[in-house]
């Protein structure tokens, strides 16, 4: 696995994405975004997302000069139809008009459709922290997650993330609703390891720990019955209010062909946050349990991982990087 | 069991709380919320709470007037000083308040403290989705959860509820973030039987099934690492915006004597929901999984047992109702 500059890599994604037709500044959002993951240690959020994102700028399903169109409903309700733009450079584009409108107004909500995948939602947490201000944000995707006591796919996984300002550094947890991804599913079948028996259902409904016949199967979802419901929750929340797809009809967030029509929820709360550093402090210095060497405070392991990450050069997978070069070639080529 | 006509049960509790100088109206909401709780067939947030209620009133840390002093802290920020008021009576209150303004602002935050135990957040998220609104609700309480990976009890079992419109009855979910109530841990040492090996850990931070020594313990997250990170950033989050105690600091959730300091936080969003009826009546249809005889959507077992139980009456543990009918004899001898 080569280890490159954090900048060379970034060089050559946005390279790649703006002989698309995305503009340098748009470039810079995704690149970020993308970034930040392989930073934090999230591959299944990171390069591997780039050639689909590409893809589907050919394809005409994402539109990469696209910021979306916003609206307010409401003087605190932003509603945005994103116009098949690039999930992140709508996100951005939203969450900008959101926040300096919760400053006036103490809370805003953005409800966003029509924008293509967001990635990970800690990014969007953490820089709305980082400015002051709280963040709430929802996304759904296609239907990936049976409902508890079913054996078919008919939820996204449906993620939540939730940052806030409070300490020496914000606080940022980004969780799906989802046991696991289906890109650790992936990964297992990939290696022909087999998963875990309460991670997965084959196509028939049936447990498997068969990575490979999970794939064409349904995720549990995380925390049994608790987790089915907040993730349910979430979709019914997110698509209600934004007007995207429900379930099974929600398109555009694994292949690169179909229209995105799954939707995305921001809750931009702006108010003082009382100081929240010693308690994370005595979350952090407790007794850790048999077979834990230490508690953790969600976000933090990731964050160490990119301050090493960023001095020491970001590790990739080979065969991904001498794909991403390749299309690189092949776009100098042209 | 005795099976009681609901409006009798009502007018004893109403009765006993108005004996301890609440006022009708304040009683009235107490009431509804104990009774609807116990309709709902969640008997750890019903009658059984009544008593604690008195002793906090006898005691001067529940005033049975205050409804809590609300400031606009920005357009769409309430934050209420709950005065120790009754829980529900300062959280309808507070809601009342931001339900009107969400109604012009599509969009308000009401963050609560000094406020007693608001019970079970459905109650709420149920009622603002009948006026044609969006609740999250939030509600931290004392330590009893343990972080994953640790061993002692440091986060609330923090709960989140979501109501929404949007079908022929509105959608209401409603779960702790721990796996388990510590009503049930004590159910299950009042009969003596053990627990699951993965609900709690004892006083020294090991893992236990004997629900007596888990009294003294730790509550495990839901969901594990997952769990554990909801739980505590809506700690953060709710405590944090509201200023309430964090973690093992909180006090008068669980005892008769100390003030309550526990926070609460309200995130009412006013704006047109698309229908859902369709996805859950597909949710509902689902062919269940090997061991499961139907898939349920979360909120409606209560809703059902309520309708039965307003038919047909209400179901009262013995011991409890012969507690409660003493104390209504004590009272009339006064």
């Amino acid at each position: 696995m080569p280890t490159l500059p954090v900048e060379s890599v970034k060089n050559v994604i946005s390279g790649l994405l703006q002989s698309k037709g995305v503009p340098e500044v748009n470039a810079d959002v995704q690149v970020a975004l993308l970034i930040d993951a392989e930073l934090r240690g999230l591959a299944s959020h990171g390069l591997l997302r780039l050639p689909r994102i590409l893809e589907r700028i050919e394809n005409g399903v994402a539109d990469p000069q696209a910021e979306g169109v916003a609206q307010w409903d409401a003087p605190g309700f932003l509603r945005v139809d994103g116009q098949k733009g690039l999930g992140p450079v709508v996100a951005m584009s939203a969450l900008s008009l959101a926040a300096a409108r919760a400053r006036e107004h103490g809370v805003v909500v953005a409800a966003i459709t029509n924008a293509n995948h967001l990635g990970s939602l800690a990014f969007y947490a953490e820089r709305v922290a980082r400015q002051g201000q709280c963040l709430i944000a929802f996304s759904t995707s296609e239907a990936l997650v049976h409902p508890w006591g079913g054996r078919q796919a008919m939820i996204g996984t449906n993620p939540i993330a939730i940052g806030m300002p409070g300490g020496d550094e914000p606080f940022v947890m980004d969780t799906a609703t989802s046991v696991v991804s289906m890109g650790k599913i992936h990964d297992h079948a990939n290696r022909g390891e087999p998963i875990p028996a309460d991670w997965a259902l084959d196509a028939d409904g049936a447990p498997t720990t068969d990575a490979t016949k999970a794939k064409s199967g349904a995720i549990a979802p995380f925390g049994g019955a608790k987790g089915y419901a907040l993730g349910l929750a979430f979709e019914l929340l997110v698509a209600g209010l934004a007007g995207g797809a429900l379930g099974r009809d929600v398109r555009g967030t694994l292949d690169s062909t179909t229209v995105c029509n799954k939707s995305d929820l921001f809750i931009v709360i702006d108010h003082p946050v009382e100081p929240v550093s010693a308690y994370l402090a005595a979350i952090r210095d407790a007794e850790p349990a048999q077979g834990f060497s230490n508690v953790r405070v969600p976000g933090e392991r990731g964050r160490a991982l990119r301050r090493q990450r960023q001095a020491d050069g970001l590790p990739v997978d080979d065969a991904l990087w001498a794909q991403i070069v390749a299309m690189r070639q092949e776009m100098e080529i042209r």
